[in-house]
């Protein structure tokens, strides 16, 4: 769309307007659209923007007049402090992960792939054919549009062993994104003022979700070969906690990715207290020398629930993800997704289903492995170059982050501050810690824009450090 | 996306395997291909449902192969009953009205109209020109797409008096339609424990909102008119409650449209009180015989929380809904909501603005009110002709519905199950009560398809209530 020539206009009549009588009628929206040489609708857009803006107002039928002078008065909303009292679960602000940012700046915090990584002509192409379908105008089923069931069933299916059987369509459920996935995870199979344990650090978005539910976290330690499994199965027994949030490939932000060996032993852990795992299988798509399984393929009791997104991997704008669940648990998270989002617009899961089954997508995940190999080992590269200081513990086989122990004096909030000044953006890692960080870590995402400002970005970092 | 060749090579991929021994190779896809004359991503569509179907394992790199047999056995999630336990909030069913149906039916039930009251043509056409354009593969603010919240903002602005302030684009948060933001509302204004006013009936959608978040609700009796202030008056100083949910223009179910001096004292009751009053103004593109102004637009107090959604005048595939609030309400609902949904993706927001920013969309909604006009006239008069014990109280200025009630001893149930075998659906009326119904009543929807049928549904429901 084509904004100029609406905020030329916008411009004209403002002027226009600083100049007329209160109650003055505007010129009709055809003798607007003659004098500008615009189109109707880049006449009426101006004018609905003087409304918005309070100088305008419209008397349908009639015309469009000056709007009355009026004192200005400041609004007076302290009488809502008393309505609303303090929240009863404070919610802890997004991170700073989910920031948009212009271009003048190097963006090394974001929790989301540059564009250069998404599948866009494939995107684009798919958007457009479901724009010209009936999913354009129709209404699937609450729990998605069958043949994108059938799809993520057949993906975890396909991972499974063999003597395991694997899910049907009918135990996925389509959601509008991962993030209410979480939420209604935590309400229908925890529950306020019960207990869910997550490994520590984790991702922040889980962290919230949490909060908003008014679930208590009960916090594991967890390395890079994901958490300890004594401390897990302690946690099991003190708590009675029923339910294990997890992300066992390419953790964020630690990229942890368990072994197979050390996946069973949790399952074990997990089965033997009645309790199911929640695998949040963000990173699927963004494997770099390792070919992960998901957890859930190794599992037919309907102990592992199973979140899978496609909103990273393929568009921020094509929000479908899939959740897969089997037993009564599958009825409860249903039910409770219901009841806040009713179905998820047919659109968006027609052109997410066209995306996956293109052969082009497959040729896409193979150069976005190479890309996202190349891109972490530069920033790895300029990290132990510029930043001896920070330990890496581990090199991620996969993901999207580097996670990075910093001295135990740094401040890490005037450490970000001093970076953004010079124009490099980090994530601190305090956000990712569900208690008390217990050390000095920050985040960098080596998917962002512009990797050749990669390096000259951690030797800002390094000076902002030592500086 | 034609599924028909999909389906016959699945058919002989299934004969073929049946006769092969466990562990068989298949034929490669490129021989599949050439052998069935279908696309590569025909073969592998197919390849995919086997897998899920847990007929074949695919082994990456190396080959598809028949499953090895295993014994059929029964699942049992027995266990999951104990880790679930029964839930906090049971939550009623999702009405009737969300049910989607074949074409063989007559449906009074829904409660979204039929696509072809839907602007089809604008629609697709916007649809097509967001998949094109940079919303496919960006993410927009948390708050929603700056024109989008402008275009919101400027659309209650313009119905505001002069002498009142226009809301700003700032005070609009963009949703992914309308029921999220009941959800996000109850929680973050009332809050769970904590006493919700509503009208009796009322939209079954918010009673569920309600039950999920663990609001009280205290229900206060409403007709035609509206809600009767002094029962209002009395139950928010009975219960202390600090927020009233209305629908005040073509209230679901009833229709009921309260008069400009109703509103202002049902406003004054509630300011009195401190208090919120959220108005979910769900059928303001539905006017017939009427020209409502929103409730938000006689406050500029910040004391009315304005609930938009284009979702059902626009496509049920564009959810796009906008909440306008002012003062720090805002804020606390703008990090509830983020804490759910992060964003609304781009395409659909681009779409929506695109939509109504067409002139066919003012063009659209003329002939909508025509026709919305004659499909009401058409079902009062096969009630009054066919149903002559039901009762009419008002006919509706606006909205989708008929409200009737049916004489005190009728079997609803009954009633709807005898009506669906004779291929009619009805929507029974206790679910729009949050208490006990205070009689028997029936919603009958005439937005639905094949409005020539209505007079026939009528007759045997006539016939299903006398027999």
């Amino acid at each position: 769309m084509n904004y100029g020539s609406s905020d030329r206009i916008l411009a004209e009549l403002r002027a226009w307007i600083a100049d007329a009588p209160p109650g003055a009628q505007l010129p009709s929206t055809r003798a607007l659209t003659a004098q500008h040489a615009v189109s109707p609708v880049t006449v009426q857009k101006a004018l609905r923007a003087l409304a918005s803006q309070g100088l305008v107002e419209s008397r349908p039928g009639v015309g469009t007049f000056v709007r009355s002078l009026r004192t200005v008065r400041p609004h007076d909303y302290g009488w809502q402090t008393a309505a609303l009292r303090a929240p009863a679960h404070p919610l802890p602000s997004p991170a700073a992960a989910l920031r948009t940012t212009g271009n003048d700046v190097i963006a090394l915090h974001s929790g989301y792939p540059d564009r250069e990584l998404l599948p866009e002509r494939l995107v684009h192409s798919a958007l457009v054919r479901a724009a010209r379908s009936d999913a354009a105008v129709s209404r699937p089923p609450s729990a998605g549009l069958p043949e994108l069931q059938s799809w993520f069933a057949g993906e975890l299916g396909a991972a499974m062993p063999a003597e395991l059987s694997a899910p049907t369509a009918r135990d996925v459920v389509i959601l509008p994104g991962s993030q209410i996935g979480l939420g209604s995870l935590f309400r229908s199979v925890v529950g306020a003022g019960r207990t869910l344990l997550v490994e520590s650090p984790t991702y922040w978005g889980a962290t919230l979700a949490a909060a908003q539910v008014g679930v208590d976290l009960v916090p594991i330690p967890s390395g890079p070969h994901g958490p300890d499994p004594d401390e897990l199965d302690r946690a099991f027994a003190e708590t009675g906690a029923r339910a294990f949030y997890a992300q066992p490939t390419f953790a964020n932000p630690t990229g942890a990715h368990w072994s197979p060996e050390h996946a069973g032993a949790v399952l074990e852990i997990v089965r033997s207290h009645g309790a199911f795992l929640i695998e949040d299988d963000w990173a699927h798509d963004f494997a770099i020398d390792a070919d992960p399984v998901p957890l859930a393929a190794l599992d037919d009791s309907g102990h592992v629930i199973y979140l899978r997104s496609l909103t990273k991997s393929v568009s921020p704008a094509i929000r479908v993800a899939a959740l897969i669940a089997r037993g009564p648990v599958k009825d409860r998270i249903l039910a409770d997704l219901q009841a806040q989002i009713m179905y998820v617009g047919g659109t968006l899961q027609a052109a997410a289903l066209d995306v996956v089954s293109q052969p082009g997508w497959r040729t896409h995940l193979r150069g976005l492995r190479q890309q996202l190999a190349a891109r972490r080992d530069l920033l790895v590269d300029a990290v132990t170059q510029h930043l001896p200081s920070a330990h890496l513990e581990a090199v991620p086989r996969g993901g999207l982050n580097l996670w990075l122990r910093l001295p135990d004096d740094t401040d890490l909030p005037r450490l970000a501050a001093a970076c953004e000044a010079r124009g490099v953006l980090i994530a601190t890692g305090d956000d990712w810690f569900p208690a008390e960080p217990t050390g000095r870590y920050v985040r960098l995402n080596y998917a962002g824009p512009n990797p050749g400002a990669f390096t000259g970005a951690v030797q800002i970092i390094g000076d902002c450090l030592t500086g």
